[in-house]
């Protein structure tokens, strides 16, 4: 029988993602590949009590349907949060709790997205980003990123030129760059942006994940109509549980009510009592630190590593949080040939392709710190090390 | 700011769930409304030890991403469970778990519908599922249920003169009809499909509810390419923790995962492990035997009452199993015109306007049999038998 598939699917490919996944199941393998949280960061204890704690007092409640929009004390503390931390005034009734800030994507996909509607996406992007957008056959625009964030005089053309009706930007800590935007290129975004009939899908799930104390304003302070701000426990407390959570004015939040609605009724409510449970009976902000000494120690652990190990022509892109590292070979050099002859040395990464839009063989590629224990890191940086310089020979 | 929404949200509306939230509110209500399972029949205290016993295995591991397509141990009993119990052959391998079976629906519909594709559903349908589909732009057809089942006759004219890609129906105690297909109509059924190109999603999240013990043959056993089986725990365990499934050729099955990956990349991996160790700790047929004579004890109640307090050219459609019961008014009256004077009397039901496309004022309603008590059950009846014969003055 041949199926009559929608044209939505029909250009979907399968991600490289399923690719890596094939040598991960060799245990010998280092793997500096997924956007994994170490499992040490897992509250264990504090989550499996809160789990105790909400079938003693509401057993029956936290097994029935609830509501499309989330646990309504859960929306508050996140609404609390924003305000006392970031000065971000933003009402509970206008956060939508999601499984993943993944299906707040979608749904922003779904409900902005006609088939070629134009969103533009920084070079190189979050990949799980561009495979949503896909899915909607949404056509892209590319915007360079730089040390300090999105280049805006090109930002500014493609939005004159074109009429995207979305842009896409992490602004923190960026999935696959590292890169966080300068106060400069937030304001300067802005300044451009309010100009245009354009959302902006502001991403945020590393935002908490600082090595340094510097400030980083939220876009949507400085937008607040037009940015959806999105946010994740999937970094800070666990992403087993997939929660997340949208940010909308009104009008958008009804549409993604909707979506939420006619995709899985409401995230499961047992997930987001534990997670509220564990946030009240615990003190978060000492839990953050404690993530984010543990990770800014095997970020310097990789940037040691790499200084000792990879050629000097070799640039890793400057980062002071999250998850990753960009490193950028000499452009002669495809990533992708890298990443099999890596592969032979027991040691993996994402090649820098499915961060493109369109563009194959490119000289750059993410390394995930978080998730490798210390030694992995000696290790599996000293054989990429001899894999590159092989290969410049 | 005039927001740009795409063509597929601009038509969707507010569904009257929500108006009926409104009166839920009124703790003096009476509610006949939800598909609520029974907070009674929730095995709390076996699911508290299953995910205390998910914690201390495997702590760390529930807590981290997992696979897209599921937890292989789950799918596994799944497919089992098909083998032993219904004889129906499905591997492991093609079974996606879903975050509720209504999750499948929406992978299902982005898969294969572009805008005014035509979806054939059976008159009346579950409302959840009309909503899915229009927010793909779906174009509906409706062939009407009668007490055997879906009206085959019209069925295949409609399968030759519209050139539908999918057919929606829910064999086993359908949502809102209560009506099972006899065996007749599922062969009838499946001689007639198997000649077009047309794919059947067959919704089984009540067939484990029957009263009565009779053969209920999957139509996914007689189309076993063409029907894509979805299942669920929401009534058999928990609706809370969201776990469905869908079972679907490997070529459809492709389209399926993409669509998981790019809309949540799994569905919750903790939740996913406290099912399956509940699985294999318990005995699951004691535990559904146990929901078959609540709900059996409360059909019965509310059929009683019917026929102590509802006039006699009220008729109500034969039921066997599920959740719901369908009543027929005279065809001269509205069901929603009984609706807003029932709500003056504190009893709530849904009308049957959201079960049908494009039709107004029908004169038939749903009743939930499940979720009341046995006294409201009785008094709530009593109340709407009351509305009703004033109605009828």
């Amino acid at each position: 029988m041949e199926y009559r598939f929608a044209k939505r699917v029909s250009r979907v490919e399968d991600s490289f993602i399923v690719e890596i996944f094939k040598y991960l199941q060799d245990k010998e393998m280092i793997s500096f590949s997924g956007g994994f949280p170490n499992p040490d960061s897992f509250p264990v204890e504090q989550l499996k009590q809160a789990s105790n704690k909400v079938f003693d007092i509401d057993g029956k409640s936290i097994l029935q349907y609830s509501q499309t929009e989330g646990y309504k004390p859960l929306r508050q503390f996140i609404s609390n949060r924003y305000k006392q931390i970031y000065n971000l005034d933003i009402p509970y009734e206008e956060i939508l709790i999601t499984s993943g800030s993944q299906q707040a994507l979608d749904f922003i996909a779904k409900s902005f997205l006609d088939p070629n509607d134009t969103v533009i996406v920084e070079e190189p992007s979050y990949l799980g980003a561009l495979q949503t957008f896909s899915s909607y056959e949404a056509d892209f625009l590319t915007v360079q990123l730089n040390e300090n964030g999105i280049d805006c005089e090109s930002l500014e053309q493609k939005l004159i030129q074109y009429n995207p009706k979305l842009i896409y930007i992490i602004p923190n800590f960026q999935n696959p760059s590292g890169v966080s935007y300068s106060e400069e290129t937030r304001i300067r975004f802005s300044e451009i942006v309010k100009r245009f009939n354009v959302i902006v899908i502001e991403d945020d799930p590393y935002g908490e994940l600082y090595f340094t104390e510097s400030k980083r304003t939220h876009l949507k302070l400085l937008l607040p109509n037009q940015v959806l701000l999105m946010g994740s426990f999937s970094k800070t407390i666990s992403p087993g549980l997939r929660l997340g959570w949208v940010c909308a004015p009104k009008a958008i939040y009804k549409k993604l009510f909707t979506c939420k609605e006619a995709s899985d009724l409401h995230s499961s409510y047992l997930d987001q009592r534990i997670i509220h449970q564990y946030l009240i009976d615990n003190n978060y902000d000492d839990h953050l630190s404690q993530i984010r000494t543990l990770y800014r120690s095997k970020q310097k652990l990789m940037l040691d590593a790499i200084s000792n190990y990879f050629p000097e022509n070799v640039k890793v892109f400057p980062s002071s949080g999250g998850m990753f590292l960009w490193v950028v070979l000499p452009d002669t050099i495809s990533s992708l040939d890298i990443f099999y002859e890596a592969v032979k040395e027991k040691v993996v990464f994402v090649p820098g392709d499915p961060f493109y839009v369109n563009k194959q063989n490119t000289n750059a590629f993410r390394l995930n710190f978080s998730n490798a224990s210390n030694e992995n890191i000696e290790k599996g940086i000293k054989r990429l090390g001899h894999v590159i310089k092989q290969k410049l020979k």
